[in-house]
C-alpha cells in the first residue's frame, strides 16, 4: 500500500491523543479533597474508567438501549463515589465533575504532531466518545480536527464494524482511503475487519507503569509508530 | 437575552461563509473552456444552484429517500449540462467537477471573524451540505471550525426543527444556548421555531446586484450584524 492512496487519518483519542489518566485523576483529587476524602487517585481513574467498557458492551449487544459515552460515565461514576466514601452530592456538581473527561490533555506530541499529519491528510476523531465531549475536549486540548467524528454517529460503539464504516462513509470515502491511528490493538483489528487501514501508535504510559499490551503491532498493521511526530516522518509529512 | 447565555453559534454555510456564486462560476467557466463552451457562467452557477431547494424539498416531503447535498448537486448537474449544450462527459471528470461546491471560497471576514467568535463561543457549520462537503471545503477555505456538523446528521434538510434541533443536541446543549448565524431570513425563522436564537449577517453580494430579500432582520431575531467581525464586537469577543 502506498501512502498515497490513503485521503484521512481517523483517531482514537482516549488514551492515542489524550492522557485521561493523568487527566482524570488530577480532577479527581480536587474534587475529593473538596469533599474530605482521600484516595489512590489514579486508581479512582482507573475504577471510572473500568464502566466504560462494559457500557458500551452493553449497548452493543442491544442489552441496553443507545446512551452516549457522558451518560455511561455519569452512571458509573454513582456507582464508585458510593465506594469511595463520598457523601451525597448535588447533582450539578455532579454533571460538571463528569465533564473531567472533556477536560483531558494532549500528549506532549498531540498537537504538533496532529498539526503536521493535517498538512497532507483529512484528520478527524473516530473515539466512541461523543460529539459534545469531543467538540469541548478539542476547545480544551486544542486538537486541530477537521471534522469531530464518533461512533455515535452510527449508534454503534467501536469495534462493531459500522462505527468505523459510518465515519468513512461521511467523509466520503472508500474504508482503504482511511486509516486508524490508535494505540489499541483491539481498535486497530476492529478497524482492518471493517475495511480500513490501520497505525500502531504505542503509548507505553497510557496506565502507568504496568501495561505489558499494544507495545507491538500486529503482522498486518500499516504503519508502527512511536509518537505522531514519527507516524508524520512515515507518511512523508513536512 | 444575555449573549453570556449562548454556548455554540452554529452556521449557515452557503452564501453565509462562503461566496458559492463567485466561486462556482469560475470553476465553471474553465469546465466550459475546456470543452468549448460559452455561456454566462454566473447564470450557470444560479441554474445549477437552483435544483438544490428542490432537491432538499422533495427529501422533506418524503418524495425522495434521504440524499446527500453532493448527489442532488450532481443530479441537477447532469440536467443543466444539456440545457448549456455540453457533449457526453465521463464519469470520473464529472463528479470531479461536482464537488466544485467543496472548493468555495470565504467572504473575507469569514477565516478571521470566525477565529474570534471561537475565542469565545463553540463555532460549528449547521449546514445543508453533507459531512464531507462541509470538511473538504473548511479544509480549501481555511474555515476553523470546532465541529462540522449537518442536516445530514438529522437526515432532515433545514428549514426542518429536526435539522436544528439534532446539531443542539449532539453539542450536548438546550436548543436556546445556542444561535444560528445566517444570511437568510428563512433559515433564522426555521432556527427560531426550533427554540434557537438568530443573528443575521447580511451578505448583500450573495446574488449579485440583484438581491432585494434578507438584508433587514426581523423583529424578533436576537442579533442584526453586517459581517462577522461586527457579530464578533456585539458578542464581546477580542
Amino acid at each position: 500500500m502506498s501512502s498515497s492512496d490513503i485521503k484521512a487519518l481517523v483517531f482514537d483519542v482516549f488514551g492515542t491523543v489524550v492522557d485521561w489518566r493523568t487527566s482524570v485523576s488530577r480532577q479527581a483529587a480536587q474534587f475529593g479533597a473538596k469533599h474530605g476524602i482521600s484516595a489512590d487517585w489514579n486508581q479512582f481513574a482507573d475504577d471510572w474508567r473500568a464502566g466504560y467498557h462494559t457500557g458500551m458492551a452493553r449497548v452493543n449487544s442491544g442489552e441496553d438501549e443507545w446512551k452516549i459515552v457522558d451518560q455511561i460515565h455519569r452512571e458509573r461514576l454513582g456507582v464508585i463515589l458510593e465506594q469511595y466514601g463520598f457523601p451525597p452530592i448535588a447533582e450539578d456538581e455532579l454533571a460538571e465533575f463528569n465533564k473531567a473527561w472533556h477536560r483531558l490533555d494532549g500528549w506532549p506530541d498531540a498537537t504538533s504532531g496532529l498539526n503536521r499529519l493535517k498538512s497532507k491528510y483529512i484528520i478527524a476523531s473516530l473515539s466512541n466518545g461523543n460529539i459534545a465531549l469531543l467538540t469541548n475536549m478539542a476547545k480544551y486540548a486544542n486538537l486541530p480536527w477537521d471534522a469531530v467524528l464518533s461512533a455515535e454517529l452510527a449508534g454503534r460503539y467501536k469495534t462493531h464494524p459500522r462505527a468505523y464504516q459510518k465515519t468513512a462513509e461521511l467523509l466520503g470515502l472508500k474504508y482503504d482511503q482511511v486509516m486508524l491511528v490508535a494505540a489499541h490493538n483491539g481498535d486497530l483489528r476492529g478497524a482492518i475487519n471493517a475495511g480500513l487501514k490501520a497505525a500502531l501508535v504505542t503509548r507505553p504510559d497510557e496506565f502507568g507503569c504496568s501495561q505489558q499490551a499494544d507495545l507491538e503491532p500486529e503482522p498486518d498493521f500499516d504503519y508502527f509508530a512511536k509518537d505522531f511526530h514519527d507516524l508524520a516522518e512515515q507518511l512523508g509529512c513536512e
